[in-house]
């Protein structure tokens, strides 16, 4: 099982030590501690200790990172034989992004005087950023080597950053939670890239594509872990105060309504009216991606619960209906159905987030809505021109993950990354050392003897 | 194995969607943004950022969300073939009540103006409520089908509403963690439920009633945050300050000697000395009931260490002793051995709770008096006073639950609601799609052929 | 598979109650709440409930509970057949070693008026000392009974506190993270420990001391837990504002530098240039180990970098060619490999701390240098004496741990506390009731009739 050309002896160390080496070297001439966590400019001003920003924040760092590292790394543990590879892998991309997109936002929207200063914000600004490359990495799992995610790791984070930086800074779109610059991204960009590395023979290890029973309680894990700590990834950088609160507690009731959907719609679509597990770990998540941009409005939690609903309903549909002919008609092989669960509910949740935008008024935000929108409070714009424009910004991100998408899917079809060949997709075997096949072999040499 | 009454490819989606738009039209109609929350509001007074709630709070409703959705479900994972159900519809019956919960609590003592305003104390309460369906489903675990749960969840919920509102709101008992309203209620409500439901062939399943070594380590998963945890959910909802502080760090104590004793007393009264998984996965954290109700008041670690060392030895004491005979006398099949873990360690918390608040004096609480025992301080009620109080709060919070929990079981016993046949408890397979099933069914096709 | 030396029945219950009442009694004698955990005291003076410790510190404290308890706990799940052991014999030591850290710590460093007082932060400590206990729980991992492990964490705690005494109040050692206190301490300790309990004849269970692929997975889980909350840990004791959030950004981007030159390393020198899970399981942690000490100074996120970088090499060499000849050359059996996650990264998060104290100026640090080095900015040291002094603090600490696990090896190594024969190591059937073996057992009975 064994292959020169999936040997990662040489090429993984070479591509994480360049990387990391050009890492260090640029965090060594740019990057600087932020006026919070820097010893000399916190104590130069009179402040209270409860005023840094690291109160009001690292909480939700640290649900965002436990949603980075344990939520999408056991999500993908449900294939039966790629354990290692959907944490391990995770892991390494996370690690590598991390880094990257700490530089790469520093440089599009942080820099002071030539330097990028960092503190907690920018620690979860580039969590999110991971998150995205973590969304592309479920829409190829199984058929890349880690050289590959390495790769598109760097390109999509760069990408990421300047889809990010056209909205936030010279659009002025809000979408605190992501569900356009970070789900939409992340899933469309996937999506192209796995569509340019089709791959017309994956049925040769279709008995791998697949869960077993454990596989599937490790893979809840996951999902339980992405589920509770989503209101804390939506209300993660919005304003302090009743921002941050209220963006929680909307994504809180639409993930409920979300969950309440998605049993009913697999039940209802599944074989013998049994719930499917595929649903219940991706759908049921759905309302924390379509909450993204208008959680830290004044959605109401009605609204936030009407919108939890749809995006259950959506996203199961598209596991039964829509995941197979997007294989079949498009040759797009999503893994684990990114576009169901990222792709379809961030759309949803770019709508939602145009419409409440648009329908703003001081009488509801009262001051707070200098918050939420500072353009429309400063009377800079209309409330609805800035519903325009979220709906324009959602164009902008589909367009650049499509064609982002479509130029890193031909780079990392260069055969020099140590892809595993159409046979041995979906098999930790290939770049870990896994024991019991070692074990297996030894026997069964024991045997003939 | 499928079974046409268990079948559950409408029932269970128009249970779903019906109480879904129930829940999204009352919150509609009834729930607002309460003033942290609210975008006007908020601004609308000068505060600081930093007096939000959010801030004194949400970092211990992750810690009880994670136990509500992490702790409960993966604790009930130890069974073999049931998995999939205890984490599963755990996700699905907590999703729902935590949504009621906010109305009916939100009804009982939370209107203002006709309006029921919401922000994260209120979220906390709701996932409290939500725990206790959660002990109670402890303990019909494996006989029930999700249609069963979701109507017991909304009667349990609304019984709970009324409970906590007779001792909170008119008696003026305290129970900031709960050792009554939410374990004894939880446990007594749902070992009437399982009495009702008594299936005399349940050996018939026996074999599937156990543990394997890999569920016992998921369930270890959710012991293990379950008692890391619990200092966050005793305090969640005491005053800001002190008390929340205090209340912690009793908690934390009083599970530190809880967890000593129950090792002691499951090598002890184990088979050949050794170690029973069931009373690690349970005993050790009866420390944390039992500290629930006098977690807040100045009990001191050492009161605190008692009263965990004592839960401990009890918890054990009732797994090996009484479990058997409740089920062989009393006709109480109580899967989970909840009335060891929730039942007697919450009724010790009542009375130890009792007996704390009788002897509370100005001179040990200050002015914190008014904190913990504003009656009290305001000299409206004698200390003792308030200890026969708590006292007679045990025995209404008994008489609701086991009354409530009689008339929810014969609810429950309509032959409508798709509950599994004796002969297939304890098994997944029934209500999900398990891979594995299907591909042995396929196997032995192939081998016929 | 029993044996009446290792049976537990009476020695654990005798050990664990006299080592609880102990607790109780000297928690009683000695233990009160501190200023901001006592009602009375805390509303003496007019305060902010927000300037309570609690809101500083809380958050980070359950973040290292985590760590402890499942970090540590699910690290060790990695061997095929010690996983109940792993997790369980991890919550008892844990649960003893914190409460007896308080008193031991507060004994040391924390009397007022003949009082311990406790609060938050002693808490923190108080598993920061269990945290030392369990790396030498590491080294002994599968060859110890839990009766060996109480008496080994009751003196070691013991040490703990006296060496770091010596460090923190004597000395004025800056050690935030414990790269020192905790974790070269630890590690040295254990391996002492475990070098004078040898096994020449532990081959005889070579075939269980190795790792099944789920045990891989859920020592994952371990793995990832310790990784995200290592900044919570390093900065859970580090003055407030700057002070923590630096020491966390610090720690975040060790860890993600030690991660990428660890995947580089291990495919490097593993076998077939496939990754293997030791390596990526435990050395992509050693970075948080490594910035323990300089975590909290004016690294830059560049040095925090490097620092991590380097840890990551260190630790996989270790794992592939000095473990092997410590076991063959030294005898130390080192089941974990604490030498190379805690041990060497310690010494080198040491040698960082005293270089970067060394080069401490009032330039850099402005007013902040009264946080991190006090005895600098009063004028009482210069700072390149602060830096001989950490280099002379990782000597002491040394010496200690090495002469201490020396004198507690021998008394482990006493024939009275049930240690398990050479023949069944690494195998949780000789302390738990494991479930599988029974059956096997019955069936066997039934096959032979």
């Amino acid at each position: 099982m064994t292959d020169s050309s999936t040997n990662m002896r040489l090429k993984l160390p070479i591509v994480c030590f360049i990387l990391e080496i050009i890492l260090i070297i640029l965090f060594g001439v740019l990057v600087e501690y932020d006026h919070d966590t820097d010893a000399r400019d916190f104590h130069n001003m009179s402040h209270h200790d409860y005023e840094n920003d690291f109160y009001y924040r690292y909480p939700s760092f640290q649900d965002v990172h436990v949603m980075i590292f344990i939520g999408f790394g056991f999500l993908m543990t449900f294939l039966q034989r790629y354990g290692f590879s959907s944490v391990g892998f995770n892991f390494l991309i996370a690690a590598f992004s991390l880094q990257w997109a700490t530089l790469m936002q520093g440089f599009f929207h942080g820099m002071h005087g030539g330097k990028i200063h960092i503190g907690v914000e920018s620690m979860i600004n580039a969590d999110f950023c991971t998150g995205s490359v973590l969304i592309s990495f479920g829409a190829v799992l199984g058929k890349t080597s880690p050289i590959q995610l390495l790769i598109m790791a760097m390109f999509e984070v760069t990408l990421f950053s300047v889809n990010e930086y056209i909205l936030l800074s010279v659009l002025g779109t809000k979408d605190a939670g992501g569900s356009m610059t970070i789900h939409t991204f992340g899933a469309y960009f996937g999506l192209m890239v796995t569509r340019v590395l089709y791959r017309p023979n994956l049925d040769k290890s279709k008995h791998r594509n697949s869960s077993v029973y454990h596989s599937d309680l490790f893979a809840m894990i996951g999902t339980i872990y992405l589920w509770m700590f989503w209101p804390s990834f939506n209300s993660a950088v919005t304003a302090h105060g009743d921002d941050q609160h209220r963006t929680a507690m909307n994504t809180y009731y639409s993930l409920a309504a979300c969950t309440m959907s998605s049993y009913a719609m697999s039940a209802l679509t599944a074989h013998d009216g049994k719930l499917d597990m595929v649903h219940i770990q991706n759908a049921a998540l759905a309302g924390g991606v379509a909450a993204g941009t208008a959680g830290e409005m004044m959605l109401t939690p009605f609204g936030s619960m009407i919108v939890g609903f749809l995006a259950g309903i959506i996203s199961v549909l598209g596991y039964k209906y829509l995941t197979p002919v997007l294989e079949e008609k498009l040759k797009i092989q999503d893994t684990c159905g990114v576009n169901n669960l990222h792709g379809m509910p961030g759309i949803l949740g770019a709508i939602v987030g145009a419409v409440t935008a648009a329908v703003a008024t001081k009488d509801v935000y009262g001051e707070g809505l200098h918050d939420v929108f500072p353009l429309v409070a400063e009377g800079k714009r209309e409330a609805s021109v800035q519903g325009g424009i979220q709906a324009v910004s959602l164009a902008v991100t589909l367009g650049i993950a499509l064609i982002g998408g479509l130029i890193v899917g031909f780079i990392l079809k260069l055969p020099v990354f140590g892809a595993p060949p159409d046979t041995i997709c979906f098999e930790d075997n290939i770049y870990w050392e896994v024991k019991e096949y070692k074990r297996e072999t030894t026997q069964k040499k024991i045997d003939k003897e």
